[in-house]
């Protein structure tokens, strides 16, 4: 793997290569000193054109835990304000800093053009518009593994806003390629055309896409959207896909996944948020150790040319 | 001390024992490396809720020169704008690094709500709503006993807006339980009530407060209060209460402390904070240390527990 | 050199020092751990009053490569708005950490108000206003020699909105005492008084101050000053103005710089930007290089001294 941009793109073997290696990853948080000398020496560049504190924080104690070199850079208020284009701030920076760039943006396919224009950077996608969001996929994975003991077979719903969701579209190549059998439920206005092509099978009504689940991924519903007005409101729609307790007894103990933020009393009410079959905040500290895995085999796979790394000037 | 949510709560041999080590990590500062093995291996994360640049820099500054692992989780333009609750940020946090998270919140109690749900993280408070600001009280103990040999006994008048100033109630706290005689002065308007029970006797007229003190602590005016027009304006603070070398004069060569950023010329004029009494800056320098001292201390009262860190599903 | 505080102040020999020891650093990059230990133990504070995400990335890169402790000092949205003078930010700043501080202001002199003020710092001005930008022109001149193999005897084309140029004035000033031929060129309006004085020749028409040009320099022409109608449009700019594959075609053959970021279509063309005679992106790469060298540079001449940075009250 030389770059990760999203699920597409990836074969079975690589994804299941990440999970099997993840425990590994996990293990490295639990020593005196939780640190390994995999990235000695390179520099793992976080280019967030999208703020995002915890995908941010997740992938920078990632990086810092395989004693990678972190460089942050926000164009919040800087070079975008001035008019730069994103490829020039790319450019820019993979002329200081090339080894490995951890990219979000707010623009759908921005990590492939990285990838495409500056070949002497390795680019890991941190979510990309409405495209995709491949860390989040293999941590859901991986999380659903191992508290079901396996992926294929299982039982998925996942409600929310497909449309939007990046989280969706990453979740649904990978777990459909992984075996797992998705189902899905949302507003009808917000359902996704080609569903059918994912393999994902769409359902009107909630109370029958989550029956005998197994796991229940709930996706955040965008303030955005909302004021958009193309979700009535937040009350509406805690009435009509609100996961509850009283839904979730429809499910056979399925476990319960949110990417985060949460928006209690809107997606998911706080009973279920916080309750025994909620593993949201093991997706969160599984996140550190997949994103380890992940920078580790990018980093494997292409070792460091110093070569390309001199570009066409050096 | 497994925690440091307040002054209130610690015990005098506490503070004392802050107080007495921090001498020792002055001297790291002025090692050729100023940097020692305490903290190898642990990540200090900075949940600045309400920025802040003096303080984040100073425990940052304390983090690294113990070798810790900083991780800076600064909310301010991402997850709370999206309308995620203050817990759920901490406990995505303490999903991650659940080391020691140094928290600043415009939230009065945000650090005990932390440390009581967060079971696998130490907090330290970095000044909480109206509540209180710990460190601040240490440092400013510290330079206290550091330029005048004591603390019991001890002559220290606070001015200002006492109401809404947790550096005064953390120093209040502080000063009172190691035996300082602490007298105060303000707008009546902004006196806290019990002053009586926290042993801080009030004084009307600002010239009475400061006869024969042998410290003057300045509190700083909010701009934001003076809009508010709870205070009539700069200008008749400073009539009124702005600590001039006149005025100075009335103390027993006092030393004169403020906790940072200064309003020249409204609670303090330029000559006094630039004068031979001032300790202003030699409080920042300090700040450094007994932050040090306070992360050391933190840090030897409860081992990394490993088990606890994996958390319910580890 | 105690001090980075514009080109002006510098002996040719002292430039011609950095960039004779830039491609030492040039090669640190290239390691298969990039890191040298010239700032073991050394506090490299980035006081950025202005955000700049390139030259900040840019420092923080040199830093880091030299093992000095990096520390972020952005008071944009803290101190400064409550009102704190820009001289008590650098104080108190310096109690903290007062080894070298990286200091970036849109006020003009800036950087020597700090180093005058706090004797224990030693300053790098990173940009001050329309003053000086001198690592700016140090890798410029670097990036022209690289290129052209000297800089005596060079003919260089300056372009753009002179009169609020940091990075013109530097050149300017660098590139002359270095014994360049510096010709430049630019709207009247925007034609900066003492352009004798200092040995750069003013052309009206841009033809013939392209003519025979060795090396184009071409400024950011900032939006601000187009909003404020010095400029008349963007499109009439880039008719008069912007640097055409049509216009470089009058030089002989030159090399294209611009410190970025890119204006493309306002200042100059894309062929020309992406071209083969332009070294932009080897600019950038050239930049930590010559960050590094003036930071060692720094820090040879100064050695650190332990007594001073205790200070009056250690």
């Amino acid at each position: 793997m030389r770059h990760l941009l999203g699920i597409r793109g990836m074969s079975p073997e690589e994804a299941l290569g990440i999970l099997d290696e993840a425990p590994r990853y996990q293990d490295v948080a639990n020593q005196p000193v939780p640190r390994v000398p995999i990235l000695v020496g390179r520099t793992v560049t976080h280019l967030f054109m999208e703020p995002s504190t915890r995908t941010q924080a997740s992938f920078q104690l990632a990086a810092k835990r395989l004693s990678a070199e972190p460089l942050s850079f926000v164009p919040k208020s800087s070079s975008l304000n001035k008019g730069e284009t994103f490829l020039d701030t790319a450019r820019t920076l993979a002329s200081m800093a090339p080894d490995i760039v951890v990219v979000r943006s707010g623009e759908s396919g921005a990590p492939h053009v990285l990838a495409r224009e500056i070949p002497t950077a390795q680019v890991i996608n941190a979510g990309d518009g409405i495209s995709e969001h491949p860390t989040q996929a293999l941590l859901d994975a991986f999380t659903i593994r191992k508290h079901l003991g396996r992926i294929a077979g299982v039982r998925v719903t996942i409600i929310g806003d497909l449309l939007h969701s990046r989280v969706f579209r990453s979740n649904a190549h990978l777990l459909t390629m992984l075996g797992a059998e998705v189902r899905c439920c949302g507003p009808p206005t917000l359902l996704p055309p080609g569903l059918d092509r994912l393999g994902v099978r769409p359902l009107l009504h909630l109370e029958e896409a989550l029956e005998g689940a197994e796991a229940v991924m709930v996706l955040r519903i965008q303030h955005e959207r909302m004021h958009a007005s193309v979700i009535p409101s937040e009350r509406e729609y805690y009435r009509e896909f609100g996961l509850t307790m009283e839904r979730l007894a429809l499910t056979e103990g399925a476990i319960v996944l949110h990417p985060g933020p949460l928006n209690r009393g809107v997606e998911i009410s706080s009973e279920v948020a916080d309750g025994p079959q909620s593993v949201i905040l093991d997706q969160v500290r599984n996140g550190v150790a997949v994103r380890m895995a992940v920078l580790a085999e990018i980093a494997r796979s292409s070792p460091r040319s110093r070569s390309g790394r001199e570009g066409a000037d050096g």
